[in-house]
């Protein structure tokens, strides 16, 4: 089963900008940006309670935050929620009927293994499951 | 300031189909539901954490979540912030700019109150501060 919420993942056009903004809402600063490369964006955390809210601008028109941009615009991107081992969710959640976009496990923004389901069997909802590597 | 997510908004077609899939995705059943009238919806709660998942089901056509369902299709509709003192927030918020659908706060479920800040002003993100009534 899954721990709880690690993160919501929000897209955005301008990563400064939304950093200002979310600073507001929260009242707390970002506490680090961080660039994956391989998935072409930028990223800026914000920790609230034992979660975090992920900022994602993409860094250029291959990102599929780009792509997720175009088509819906500015809003929440995805939900992750956190689990012990990966490999054992991907495999009971894959028994349960869900469909994952990539089989395998890659390693994405804030030292985590991360994986994505389909959203066309969660509800319009994409899920990231995300494993820390210790 | 906030406190921490206390939930997120997903908003489906049809609750009972969406709770088999929830249950099965956290590992948990849905603990409650509950009919809120003055919104024209349906929800059941999910606990993951310290958070809570809230789907949300149209009762009627004049629902706003009929209306995002229309325009959007399914999917994370809000993220809800717990906050100590909601009137406290409110006049923070507008202070620094930010945007609410309506400045009154109305009961929803779970027995909070509930006030929306417009996405417009939040990166396309419809934020909702809820405060828990004593």
């Amino acid at each position: 089963m899954v721990n709880k919420i690690e993160h919501i993942g929000i897209a955005v056009k301008n990563i400064d900008d939304a950093n200002v903004l979310f600073e507001k809402l929260l009242g707390v600063p970002s506490y680090k940006m961080e660039t994956v490369e391989t998935e072409n964006v930028v990223t800026s955390f914000f920790q609230t309670g034992t979660n975090k809210i992920e900022l994602l601008m993409a860094t250029n028109p291959e990102s599929a935050i780009a792509r997720f941009l175009e088509k819906k615009g500015e809003g929440i991107h995805h939900i992750a929620f956190d689990v012990e081992d990966i490999q054992a969710e991907i495999t009971r959640l894959k028994n349960e009927g869900f469909v994952l976009i990539t089989d395998v496990p890659k390693k994405g923004a804030d030292n985590k293994l991360v994986v994505f389901l389909h959203p066309k069997n969660t509800n319009g909802v994409l899920v990231e499951l995300c494993q820390e590597i210790k």
